[in-house]
C-alpha cells in the first residue's frame, strides 16, 4: 500500500510559518469565551439570512430588467457552468469606478474564490522558473506567505516603515536580488491599513513606489481588502498607475461578504504573445477552479446593485463602528499603557489591526498564558514574519468589538503586559 | 515599465493541451445554434431559481432543528470565514453511505469549489519534485490535465480499452517509470463513464487495479463525477478498497448543481508525521481559497437534506433523461451508420458521452466545417490526449439533447460523415 510520509509530500506542508499560524488558529479556537482581539474577521451583528436571498433575487431583477434576459437565461446564468472570467465583471468595473476612482474595463477583470485565489492566480503565472522572486514587506499578511508556498515562489523581505514599505530598502533589495542572479517578478504591497500592521502609505510614498516598480520594470501587486474603513482616503496605487504597473487585488470579504468568498484581480498589463494578463490568469483559473460560484457572485453582485454600485455606501454602518472601535482602543491604550516607558503602539487611521511593541518576547506561550489566565486573544507578530522577527509586537484587531469588550479587552492586556514589566 | 510576454511567465500557459481546448470552446462559442453534442453539461430543464431559495432555506433549518444553532450562530455559519475544510462534511459523509456504499469519517472529507480544486489539491500534495509523476489514462479528462499543468506534475500516459485503464500497460509503464527514475505517486482514474470515452469498468477489472496499485505503493484516484447516471451500478474502487489506496474526488456538478461550484475530496489515508491526508489537503486548500463559499454549500446540503441524502433519489429525473437520450443517439447511430464499414462506436451503458470511430483524420478544422455547413457540434477526441493520438474519434455528448435534436443531430453528423467516407 501506499506510505506517505510529510516529507514525500510538497514542501509547503512542511514550511514553518503555515504550520505555526494553524497552530495559532487552534490555540486560539481553545478558548472560544476569551476576548478575542486576534481575528481579523469583519462585524457581524447586520449579518442576516435574509440578505442571501434578497441580493440573489436583486441580481436575478438586474438580469431581467437591464440585460433583458428571459428566465431561461437567467436560470441557466445561476446555475450552469459559467465563463471562466466571471459574470459579474461589468459590476465589478462600475464599483471600482464609482468607490475608487479606477478605469477598468470588464474584460481586464478575473472573479476569482476571495482574493487568496488571485493571490495565487497572480504568483503562478509570474513564477516561471528558480530565477523567479517576489519582494514583500515584513511583516506581511499570511495569505501571501502561503499563495507563495504553493506557487514554490521565494519571497524576499523588505523592510516596513510607519509609512508602509521602506522605499531606500526597496531600491537596495532590487540591487542585492539582481547580483543573486534572481529576476525579481513583482512587489506585493497594501497601501492602505496593512494586515498586520495597520500602517498607511501617504500619497508621496505611492509615487514614489510607482516611480521605482516602473524604473525597475517589476509589478506592484496592490492588496486593498480595508481601504473602504478609513477616515480620509487617499488614491489607490491602481488609480495613481498611469503605465501598466499596478495589478490590483481586491476582496469582498471585508466589504462584501466573506460567506460567498468572492474577490477579483484587475490585470490590465499586455502579455507580448498573450493578449491581457487577465485573460492568461483565466487561463490558469480554468485549471484551478473552472469558474466562481455564479451564485456566490450573485449575492455580491445583489449587494452592489442594492446600494447604487458603491461598497462605501454599503458600509457605512461598518465604517462607523469600526472607525469607533479603533479610536476606542487608541484610547483605551493610551489610559492603560500613557505612562508605561517601553510600550508603544501605532495609530492608523482605518482599518481593522493595530501594532503594540512591548519591552519582553511576544510568543505563543504568552498568547497561550492570556488566553488561560487572562481570557484575552492577540495575534503575536512574529507569525507575519514567518518567525524571523516581531518578537516584541503583537497585533490586535479592533473588528469585532463592542465598547464593552474593547475596554475590558484593554484591561486584561494591561493586566498581562504590566505583570511583565521589569 | 514590466514588461510581460508569454515566454517568461509559467510554462502551463503555453501548453498546446490547454490552449487548443481553449480554442475549441471558442469555435463552439461561435456557433450558438448549431446543435451541440460537444458541452458536457447537465441537462437544464428542472433548473429554478426558486430551488436555490428552497436549498439554502432548508439547509437553516437543519441547523436549527437538528444541530440546535441559534439565529445568530446560523447566520455566522453561512457568512463568515468557515472551517477550511467546510460545514457540510456530515452530510457528504452521510450521503456516500447512502449512495455508494462507502463508509468515511466526516474528517477525511474536504469540501472543495468543485472537483476541480480537489484535483489541485492532490496533486500538489503528491508532487513534492522532479521526480514525481501522475499515471493516467489516455485519452483522460481535460481538468485532470490542467491540474497537472499547474502543479508542474508530468502526466505519464497509460492506454485505455473498452473496459478502462489496459492493466497489462499499467504494469508495464509502472515498470518503465521505475527504471526512468521516476517516483509513480498516482495513478488516475475514473471506472464509471469516464469522459471522454464513457467506458467503465467492470468489477474483476476494479479488483484487479486495487491489487495492481497496492502491490506498487501507488495511491489511486478515483474521480466519479457519472457514477450515478446508469442502469446496474458497480461498487465504485472506494467502497472496495480496503488498504487505504484509494482517493475519492467527488463533484456536485452534474448530481448537485453546476453553479454551486463544490466538489470535495475523500482522502483518509495517514501520513507519517501528518495525520489524516485530508488535514494535509486542508492546510494547502487554506493557502489556495482558504474555505468553499458557505452559501454553495448550503445550496447543496439543502439539495440533499431535501431528498433524504440520496442523490440518486434526487437525480431520479435526470437520470432517465439521461439513459433515454444515450439510447436513443445509440439507436440513431445504429440507424445512421450501421452499415457503413469503418465506422464504429462503443456502447456505455450510462454516463454522459459516445466515442465514435471513423476512418479520416477528425481535426478542429473538420469541426469548424460541422458546425459552419452542417450545424452540428461534437468534440475532437485529439484534445483528450494532448495533441498526440485520437485523431480518429470524436466525442458525443448527449446530457443537453432532447429526443428531437437527437435525430436531428445524428442526421446532420452522418450527412458529414458519410461526405466524407471513401
Amino acid at each position: 500500500m501506499a506510505e506517505l510520509s510529510t516529507e514525500t509530500l510538497h514542501g509547503s506542508l512542511a514550511d514553518p510559518a503555515i504550520s505555526s499560524m494553524n497552530l495559532l488558529n487552534e490555540l486560539i479556537g481553545e478558548y472560544p469565551r476569551a476576548i478575542s482581539m486576534a481575528a481579523g474577521r469583519p462585524y457581524e451583528e447586520f449579518f442576516d439570512v435574509r440578505l442571501v436571498h434578497q441580493y440573489i433575487e436583486a441580481y436575478c431583477d438586474h438580469l431581467r430588467r437591464d440585460r433583458k434576459l428571459d428566465e431561461a437565461e437567467v436560470t441557466r446564468l445561476l446555475f450552469q457552468y459559467g465563463a471562466t472570467k466571471g459574470i459579474i465583471s461589468d459590476l465589478i468595473a462600475r464599483n471600482l469606478a464609482e468607490d475608487e476612482n479606477i478605469d477598468v474595463t470588464p474584460e481586464s477583470v478575473v472573479v476569482t474564490v476571495g482574493c487568496q485565489e488571485a493571490l495565487f492566480l497572480v504568483l503562478r503565472a509570474l513564477r516561471a522558473d528558480d530565477r523567479d522572486v517576489l519582494l514583500a514587506p515584513a511583516p506581511t499578511y499570511v495569505g501571501l506567505t502561503g499563495a507563495a508556498l504553493i506557487t514554490d515562489t521565494p519571497v524576499w523581505p523588505v523592510r516596513s516603515t510607519e509609512n508602509g514599505i521602506d522605499l531606500d530598502d526597496l531600491a537596495h533589495q532590487l540591487k542585492l536580488a539582481g547580483e543573486a542572479g534572481k529576476r525579481v517578478r513583482a512587489c506585493y504591497v497594501t497601501p492602505d491599513f496593512a494586515n498586520p500592521t495597520g500602517t498607511s502609505m501617504d500619497l508621496p510614498a505611492r509615487r514614489r513606489l510607482l516611480e521605482v516598480a516602473k524604473a525597475h520594470g517589476i509589478l506592484l501587486l496592490e492588496d486593498n481588502a480595508y481601504g473602504l474603513f478609513g477616515a480620509d482616503r487617499l488614491p489607490s496605487l491602481k488609480a495613481l498607475d498611469d503605465s501598466g504597473t499596478v495589478v490590483y487585488l481586491g476582496s469582498f470579504a471585508k466589504t462584501g461578504m466573506p460567506g460567498a468568498r468572492v474577490g477579483y484581480v484587475v490585470a490590465d498589463q499586455h502579455v507580448a504573445g498573450g493578449g491581457l494578463l487577465a485573460d492568461l490568469l483565466s487561463k490558469l483559473k480554468g485549471m484551478l477552479t473552472v469558474n466562481t460560484s455564479p451564485i456566490a457572485q450573485a449575492v455580491i453582485a445583489g449587494k452592489l446593485l442594492l446600494n447604487d454600485l458603491s461598497l462605501t455606501k454599503a458600509n457605512a454602518r461598518e465604517t462607523a463602528i469600526y472607525q469607533r472601535n479603533l479610536h476606542l482602543t487608541l484610547d483605551a491604550l493610551a489610559r492603560a499603557f500613557g505612562s508605561c516607558p517601553g510600550i508603544t503602539w501605532n495609530t492608523p487611521t482605518g482599518g481593522f489591526f493595530i501594532t503594540v511593541t512591548v519591552p519582553f518576547v511576544v510568543d505563543d506561550a504568552l498568547l497561550a498564558h492570556a488566553a488561560r489566565d487572562h481570557g484575552v486573544l492577540f495575534t503575536p507578530m512574529h507569525h507575519f514574519y514567518g518567525g524571523k522577527g516581531g518578537f516584541n509586537q503583537l497585533r490586535l484587531s479592533i473588528s469585532l468589538l463592542t465598547p464593552e469588550l474593547i475596554d475590558e479587552g484593554v484591561s486584561r492586556l494591561a493586566a498581562l503586559i504590566t505583570g511583565r514589566l521589569p
